[in-house]
């Protein structure tokens, strides 16, 4: 049975939500959901579910939380023992198959490439996040695990993109772009050009420069970015989306003859359908790529439903051993690399 | 009366819309208008308005046009004749108060900066769009003019940003943001701390970091941003807006009952208030700020109706004379800076 290790402090409104999710999860999908954090507060939260499936919960006390503004590298040097560092240690001593958490991403970043060290080959880790768009999902890499990265960093995303979307999203041949300002070559800092360069010689089915247009129209499979602007479209993204769905909800609410009519449409299920491909919640949580360990992080304002998806995300993580692909790929770039250099 | 120079090759419809814009901003505001191109282009659209205000439109011939995808330097070293260098000809020679331009972006900057010369002490130029927020209109400066910025610009671009909400939007005493991945100081690459201490350093008001989610809410009035990150977030946000808007008429189409219900609520005044205050072309433009006279950037893809609004934005350019209140700001940052440094 696959154990997935979920910090039960990370979230904002942990660990609520993380217990609710793993008694959701645990319900649903064949894992061991080993909860770590606050013993008391976990045991506390348990008692609301009487029917949790208990066969499939363990605890593991941890006495320390990371908060979310604490700085990420002295926080998970000084509290050995918080929620993160004690599910980390797990994870890196096989204990576990797989990490979610929903807390601080920077301490979870820094505590996975000292716990887990990066895969051979890969210099830095990159977070990747599923997009839904104009006509399916997308993954944008990275969204803020490195942010002063060089040219490789990015091209290692590429390669990190193209395993997951082949064998998590059952992509067969997809397409990478790198976020720029423009389309043409020339476009773009010195860092993006000699990153394109990069990309165009790689074996990947590199398409060229993409624009923050094309992010969400779903103009390639994978976008290559540096962490800091993917960290900031990610939170643009979502916040226009919040802002446009209080809008329409607002101007609903005005009066009788738009209320009956908005409810004529909410109700309808292909309106429903639609407001659930935008809801990020559905896709649970973004892969950690690049360190030697499977982990997913979850938004800080996760529902529970959001970590009962993550726990399907991190099932499909081990089961579809992405980390083994990703190794695969990167042999056929470092060879081309090589022949390239001879 | 106010002299506009308009570009009338710039858009991707051009010289239709230019054109129609002109006769629109000519019915309606007390200016003169003089389009800049092909004049054979432009008679024949012009003939399609036989009622247009033939006294306040002037036809200034150029034989070359600057394509959207030529590298900005070399076009505007080469086409000497091109609409965008004969308009910005006329405005260095004070034969027009004010330039409008939806062509190729970084050829206007280029030709802006080398005719007009810059502000003094600006060192570069910056695009500066005003954004619909949840709370009103705030600005995002910068939007591409300057892609590898020094901190130093970016307190610049605080210093304008704050003259043109004063003055242009009314705001009293306009809140300064600089975006980045967290709030916290310690928070981001090198080049946003530096610029996060010479902000906080200025007499600006300035409320520190803000994130990507912060643009669209309202956080602030000023976002100052790398021109880089700044491209990609408002391509990022048009795409969406349009994407969900696709997705809901798309919705609304699906069947008799939802298609009664859409029209009910679509027809509403306040929903048509809503969006339009989504409607980037409201606002018709953004000023290039920090260079030597006043310049109007429009969107590649203006209507007419965007191309009028950019008339408007253009006149109130030169009445509330922006540039002389930027100077007189920068006097008092300059002496700052000069005291911090006895």
């Amino acid at each position: 049975m696959i154990k997935v290790v979920l910090d039960a402090m990370g979230s904002d409104n942990s660990p609520q939500v993380e217990v609710e999710g793993a008694v959701l999860a645990a319900a649903e999908y064949d894992c061991q959901i080993i909860l770590v954090g606050n013993k008391d507060a976990i045991i506390q939260e348990l008692k609301k579910y009487p029917k949790a499936r208990m066969d499939k919960i363990v605890i593991e006390h941890a006495s320390e939380v990371v908060e979310m503004h604490e700085p990420a590298a002295l926080a998970v040097r000084k509290k050995k023992d918080s929620s993160i560092s004690v599910a980390m240690d797990l994870l890196a001593d096989n204990k576990a198959d797989v990490l979610i958490s929903a807390g601080n991403t920077g301490a979870v970043v820094v505590a996975a490439t000292l716990k887990l060290r990066m895969l051979p080959g890969i210099e830095r880790p990159g977070i990747a996040i599923i997009i839904p768009t104009l006509t399916g999902v997308s993954m944008l890499i990275d969204i803020g695990a490195n942010i002063a990265p060089q040219p490789v960093h990015l091209l290692h995303y590429g390669v990190m993109g193209d395993a997951y979307s082949r064998h998590l999203l059952n992509k067969s041949n997809p397409t990478i772009g790198l976020l720029n300002i423009g389309e043409e070559e020339s476009k773009g800092t010195e860092f993006v050009k000699e990153t394109h360069k990069l990309l165009n010689q790689s074996n990947l089915n590199f398409i060229g420069n993409v624009e923050g247009r094309d992010v969400f129209s779903g103009k390639c499979d994978v976008v290559v970015a540096d962490g800091f602007v993917g960290n900031v479209v990610l939170k643009v993204a979502e916040s226009i989306s919040e802002a446009i769905g209080k809008l329409l909800k607002e101007h609903f609410k005005k009066d009788i003859f738009t209320k009956l009519a908005a409810l004529m449409i909410i109700n309808r299920k292909s309106f429903r359908k639609t407001l659930k491909e935008l809801d990020y919640s559905e896709y649970g949580g973004a892969p950690l790529l690049g360190v030697n360990g499977r982990v997913i992080i979850s938004h800080g304002r996760s529902s529970a439903k959001a970590i009962k998806n993550a726990v399907r995300a991190a099932r499909e993580f081990v089961i579809k051993d992405i980390n083994k692909h990703i190794l695969k790929e990167l042999e056929g770039v470092n060879l081309l690399k090589n022949t390239g250099q001879t």
